[in-house]
């Protein structure tokens, strides 16, 4: 068994409303900064044992469709590097 | 100018409380995930125009310093993309 780190980013799907992103774009417009568009996301970094990179990728994949994204408002993506 | 789109991914220094992170790892524990550690991060994508992406990088970890992060209790870093 390995120790591998899964990198599991949710963010909002297209179309789906944000408003802390709004606020942020705005606070950074009124501090001087020109910028076209800000998105937000959430991270989570997972330290896990597994056998294979791919099989820390499926239980990563699964803690998000099960907890870590709301499949209605959020798309996710893995990234398994290994830790150690 | 090109648009680039500069990731900001801000984390809680190394020490500090995290008890978003540690209410998610019992959350997952309960569903019957075996994981060694959780760590939260917020990830801002800013689409910015710039005459190059070291202009951009540099604009981007400015935002981070003066409002994405707070460098008492966070870390952050910059990459950035030609987004077109």
């Amino acid at each position: 068994m390995t120790t591998y780190t899964a990198t599991v980013t949710v963010r909002l799907k297209r179309g789906v409303l944000d408003p802390e992103a709004e606020t942020t774009k705005r606070a950074l417009e009124r501090l001087g900064f020109e910028l076209e568009a800000l998105r937000s996301a959430d991270r989570f970094e997972v330290d896990l044992e597994a056998d294979s990179a791919s099989a820390a990728a499926d239980r990563a994949d699964e803690m998000a469709e099960r907890l870590l994204a709301n499949p209605t408002i959020h798309d996710y993506d893995v990234e398994v590097d290994d830790s150690e």
